[in-house]
């Protein structure tokens, strides 16, 4: 098949946020996420590739320009995708039994994929943003996660229906802070709620008063002011299934 | 001060790596970061702002025309200093006794500085780089510091040269694998250099060797295939630190 001039605008322009609303289609770039992308929740809207042996039945034959044209990577892969964005990541789930993330107003696309890939590493498959967080379906956040936003679901909404919704269920939430108790002197829950403040702002309001209090710290003993985001996240996760794996 | 224009090309030109060689200069932006570089171990090649109350004795004052010629920033900073490399990097400590990580090709700019924040956190103070890693005048490098390149000590060197060092200082060399003794149940010692494959090749073949089959892997619950080379880093210096406080 080969690809229309339109189809390599439609794809161009889907690296703004306006054109993946208006089309409710974003893209997948590297052998693998697009491997991945094939078998997942998410429905192929398009399929392009360099390599005429790849899926011929359903995808469409690019040369290696018309790829340069349509990729957002500085090194284009030979494979790309355009999917459905998922309605499921709208969903609320009936149940819920794991320890979940809060993300409060993440803004670096690159900080949320990574969250993602580390959280489904340590079996975590919830992840709430409030509704000012960086947009999942951003190309660098499509590929820092490493093909984890086809399995981590993701939920955004205000910050007061997130808290509603997890207080409802049971969940402790609990900050991560400068300050608090010490990481590796608190002892989680099942039913925890990590809540991760934004890169320049922290925890806000609404969430401060929705903690009670409950912060843990990461123990430090040099001088860096702060932690990375995804950093500190992870950090916290890994402590967190320690404790699962040794309860 | 008026900056000259060949001072804008200059600045513009160094977040090229090979007129940082050429110059042996380095650029620092935003209002933190140029605050701690003016007191650090590098000296000052030239300071620009766009404040004209910054430290006007030694800033050169520029329109905001100006700094967004020499920024590498998408948002530039109002201030923006330009450094001499230290060739203090170049130096070896003649004493270590703190854990030390040792990076066997890094590339991504990003996960280096990220890693040396978060060595800086956990007390760690000498980082090793293989020659090939990125290098650590990158522009993407100094920012994702966040300051701690100004405190964090990095020596590039061939990896048998980094080997022969940390082992003649009485070093355990351990390797960050998806295969080896489990983070939370090793027992780290006081001599501990943590060994970081790069993004795409993992460990290499001359550090491997080096390795002895020592090796340790952070525990999996999810179906996450790796997990991203500064957040496993941040993940096992925390595990090594929390050990270190519960002796």
């Amino acid at each position: 098949m080969v690809p229309l001039k339109k189809d390599i605008k439609l794809v161009r322009s889907l690296q703004q946020k306006k054109f993946r609303n208006e089309h409710q289609l974003f893209v997948v770039e590297g052998r693998k996420m697009v491997d991945e992308a094939l078998t997942s929740r998410f429905k192929l809207h398009s399929l392009y590739s360099t390599d005429s042996a790849y899926h011929p039945d359903k995808c469409h034959h690019v040369t290696k320009k018309e790829m340069e044209m349509m990729s957002s990577l500085s090194t284009p892969s030979p494979y790309l995708a355009v999917l459905h964005k998922s309605p499921e990541t709208e969903q609320w789930p009936k149940t819920l039994d794991t320890a979940v993330v809060i993300m409060d107003g993440i803004a670096d696309p690159g900080n949320l994929g990574t969250i993602l890939r580390t959280a489904e590493w340590f079996g975590i498959n919830h992840v709430f943003c409030t509704e000012d967080c960086v947009e999942l379906y951003n190309p660098k956040t499509v590929q820092s996660t490493m093909g984890s936003l086809f399995r981590v679901h993701v939920h955004y909404a205000a910050a007061e229906t997130i808290i509603r919704y997890l207080q409802e269920n049971n969940y402790k939430l609990n900050g991560a802070d400068m300050k608090g108790t010490s990481l590796y002197e608190y002892r989680f829950t099942n039913k925890e709620a990590i809540v991760i403040g934004s890169e320049s702002h922290g925890i806000r309001d609404t969430m401060r008063q929705a903690l009670d209090d409950n912060y843990i710290t990461i123990p430090r003993h040099g001088h860096a002011e702060s932690l990375n985001a995804s950093v500190a996240t992870s950090i916290i996760l890994s402590e967190l299934y320690r404790q699962k794996l040794h309860q």
